[in-house]
């Protein structure tokens, strides 16, 4: 099996020279400590994390797994050991309201180490990004006193959190939900429920462990509007925020058995009477949660991202390596009984193909991150609502078309090695069966694609996608000027002639019929991330031929990405068009079945 | 878990209607008797054998999984009376020569067994195709006495067999095989060599293992021109074959830990002077294999359907079952809490996708079947040469577009499931990392689509492709007849004409540079494969229609197999336009990046 090794190469390139984070850091009060020194410093700290303490328990917990005893979970070894490196080395806390001893690092940083987590060690990154999100939607959403109460321990990783949404009858679908809370009286809530699919719902990595739990009130309102959201420690905290040594009732019933992330925790949650405090507003638990969900579902694609750079780094080396018959156009190791693999066309194909994905994602993802930074941290409200708005269009995307490529991409790197990436030795068929999670969770893809074709296109009238393409547009009036880009700038305008074009014809028909959103929401999820994969490669092939026209830089790391773009161009680009004709074939053919006849 | 049920409807359908299989093989002496209701009773049996004695054993085969000690392996609870079962049914001699107790059945019978066998339990069938393809091999090439010394056990069941080709460095590439074969002077061999991914190599299923074992004799020609094929037993075989009591120097080294298939072993396997005899003749050796390698590449295909044949049926009841959400067009269900999740355009989408491809993938494997059953078969030379065409150009196709499809539908089932697909419980899960190593094994998919488009199409100048096309003029003629076929036959046509005008295109490029032929290859096999699933939905379009027209027959069955057609049509097939364009594309951006750049 061959180490994670962290691509610092192609982040740096992407932060500093495609994203100018510096720049974008220096002119937000909120980020603007955090120089070009400190990023780079906290990035390599994070590679040697995921190299040496991450990745060497990677194999060893998928499987081990985690075990259930009695109610208790063990991780698997070396698990707790790196949880509390983790936790020491201030990681928990990174992107951490600093009024509560977070350091308030921006997601566009923070972002790139989640993808290094990932890839270096997935079951154990959930651990930590459960926590974040969890402080997230405290540190936004409860009260002065919980924060207090909760939030310094959590960023100090001394505990962790969860979120308890799903219902064994209710997952996409949560206004169905059952657990119930009632009043105490005394500020607190009586919850009773079952949850299941619960992410780090106990483990031994901490000492306790904080769950973000939605329920609904007996009197509540039917259906999403009564759904509110509270927060239950496992072993009750007082008002010092120190443990009282008194124990909640909330028990793991059993955990899952799974595909892959073995060394992650997925278990049944069940409240009998477990006392939880309130946070956010009564019946306003599903909008708090949101808060929360856009940064979870970008750690879905990074997931994604994370698991398919680990992939291509060991297919490509196995390439270039393993000896097996000849070059098309005569021997290139004329010495050797064969020559690499890494000759022959069909191997490069499957090469480029992951490393044009690899790429485009990470680049997609920290375009995304830079919008939530952006949304939360810049001064001028009109720019945080700009970029408010290609937040909630580009999340669903990013979660899904990354983790969807991410998953490809795993199994094509597992077709590299042949029937060596079928066992475990070579570490790949893990990875393609860690990487399938993402696809799922936090929303499944097919309701990412629903999201962003109903919710953020139709029900917005296009005008989120609208902001995405007057960028696009900017975009190819400052590459004008570039004599490099020529050949590649009709490539973005006919995408985006292609993006809008279809988004006015599927938003006509809704108005008529609505079973075209349904009917077209995944082919256009596809169609808006290969749009905005391409939008990604001509903003890194500007950025690389500035490189190398000033001369500096990596010669051969930025003729290698051009090369990879001229790949995309030539090959990968051109599904869009059977993706826009699938779009406008409409629902009459999904609809025609009944439902005895499946 | 829902259990496995044979798709026996479907397939009568294809069998009976569309490949009019009763007056095929009345039309051929060596299948005369063959009749309808033979057919028909034998693929009732298997039904029975898939549901009721492999797929209960099927989840607690990946989960107890083959265990290896000292050399012997243990396969899970079942298994060996399951295959006491089959042995006693005589199914190990289905397709067995007649003239050592086989029953000479055909292929186009015995695929659809397969399909459900490995439908039901992919590791079991295993066991069984490892044997009938070591029969094959020995029917074919090996000496009367060889045959008459092994055979019959084999068909019985009582012993079974396997093929040992690869090698820790030599997989694709058999030419660099270093097993070494020394000549006795008693007519046997003494082999010495390690061999790697044995498939049932090693078990406790039956009294003998019969190895089909690729070596060198000390002075053979180098490369792929000196390796010839011995078999060598597990346990030695005396004149009148039985036992003598004495084993043969070959062990099982060890087993691999793999994705799935779990319950088969995958072993290395050592001969350390093991006796063996020649079959065929001296360095002869991959020409011998040869016959055996179209039947087996068939089988992956048909294991692809099989599992995605499984994951379809559990989807699609869940999707029935699960209410989750309302239905966007109005309550469905307005007295329950949610609708079915079948309402959803989307669901329906990926239920519609795996029922297009499943039956295509399955009217394909039959069609590849029924051309191995020709071209062994048939009384006119002609007839039969034709049919070796269409075997050669079919085979790769149907090996690798089958199994691809196999595995994307088992991924699609599981997602319809949501977060229950990626839990063991369903078996959904399973099932894709069962499906997975069908795209792998017996020559991974890159290297059949590289045998498709340079030896089969290529280097025959398309002549191969001629002749399928023929068989595309001759049906678009016979069913210009028919009313209801009219809207459908210019897709079967401009598929055609795409398919033709690419392969001219390839063929062209090729003279000039050899690259070209492993650049085009991946996505030529698919665009073949695509254009010959039209050509499959068209023929059961006509077939259905006729049955519709004629009053007979299920109505509901044949309509839900037009408007499964309709889907394919109108978002399936479009796709095809787009891999001709990345053929077009050609090797320059394949061929740009230097090994060091990857």
């Amino acid at each position: 099996m061959t180490a994670y090794r962290a691509p610092l190469t192609d982040m740096h390139f992407l932060l500093t020279e495609v994203f100018k984070a510096n720049a974008v850091f220096a002119a937000m009060p909120g980020t603007a400590e955090v120089s070009a020194d400190l990023v780079s410093a906290i990035l390599d700290e994070a590679g040697k994390i995921s190299e040496h303490l991450l990745s060497p328990i990677n194999q060893s917990g998928d499987q081990q797994a985690c075990q259930w005893n009695e109610g208790f979970v063990t991780t698997p070894t070396g698990f707790k050991d790196a949880y509390k490196a983790y936790a020491e080395g201030g990681w928990a806390g990174l992107t951490g309201h600093v009024d509560f001893g977070g350091q308030g690092m921006p997601k566009l940083l923070s972002a790139q180490i989640e993808e290094m987590f990932f890839g270096a060690n997935s079951s154990f990154a959930l651990y930590a990004i459960l926590n974040t999100g969890a402080t997230l939607t405290i540190s936004e959403h409860a009260s002065a006193e919980l924060k207090e109460r909760y939030l310094p321990k959590m960023y100090e990783g001394e505990w962790s959190g969860t979120m308890c949404l799903t219902e064994p009858h209710a997952g996409t679908d949560l206004g169905m939900i059952r657990t119930k809370a009632l009043e105490n009286g005394d500020g607190s809530y009586n919850l009773t429920g079952t949850k299941i699919f619960i992410t780090a719902g106990e483990h031994d990595l901490t000492a306790n462990i904080i769950h973000l739990v939605l329920a609904k009130l007996p009197d509540a309102p039917a259906g999403p509007k009564g759904i509110s959201l509270f927060l239950v420690p496992k072993n009750k905290v007082g008002a010092d925020g120190n443990l009282t040594g008194e124990t909640n009732n909330v028990k793991c019933g059993s955990i899952e058995h799974k595909m892959g992330i073995k060394g992650s925790a997925t278990c049944v949650m069940n409240f009998d009477g477990a006392q939880g405090w309130l946070v956010g507003k009564l019946n306003n638990g599903l909008a708090n949660m949101f808060t929360m969900m856009n940064y979870e579902r970008l750690s879905m694609g990074l997931q994604g991202n994370g698991l398919a750079e680990s992939s291509y780094q060991i297919a490509s080396e196995y390439a270039k390596e393993r000896i097996q018959g000849r070059s098309p156009s005569g021997p290139v190791q004329p010495d050797s009984a064969a020559d690499p693999i890494i000759v022959h066309p069909d191997v490069r194909r499957m090469l480029l193909t992951m490393r044009a994905n690899i790429m485009a994602g990470r680049a997609l993802s920290m375009y995304a991150a830079l919008q939530l930074d952006v949304s939360r941290f810049h001064p001028d409200a009109d720019v945080r609502e700009k970029a408010d708005k290609l937040v909630a269009l580009l999340i669903p995307v990013q979660k899904a078309y990354c983790s969807d490529r991410g998953f490809d991409v795993c199994v094509i790197g597992q077709q590299v090695l042949g029937g060596h990436g079928y066992v475990a030795e070579w570490g790949l068929e893990q990875n393609v069966r860690d990487s399938r999670i993402a696809q799922i969770y936090e929303g499944a893809n097919g309701i990412q694609a629903l999201d962003l074709m109903g919710r953020k296109t139709v029900r917005s009238n296009g005008e989120l996608l609208s902001v995405l393409l007057q960028e696009f547009d900017e975009f190819i009036a400052a590459a004008q000027s570039s004599a490099a880009m020529q050949k590649y700038l009709p490539h973005l305008g006919a995408s985006k002639e292609l993006i809008a074009d279809v988004t006015r014809k599927v938003i006509a028909r809704a108005e008529v019929n609505p079973e075209e959103i349904g009917a077209a929401s995944y082919a256009y999820m596809e169609l808006l991330g290969l749009t905005l994969y391409c939008f990604m490669w001509q903003r890194m092939l500007l950025a690389a031929f500035e490189k190398l026209e000033s001369g500096q830089g990596d010669a051969a790391h930025l003729n290698g990405l051009v090369k990879t773009a001229d790949f995309f161009f030539a090959r990968m680009l051109l599904h869009g068009k059977a993706l826009a004709e699938e779009i406008e074939a409409g629902s009459e053919t999904m609809m025609a079945m009944t439902a005895e006849q499946f």
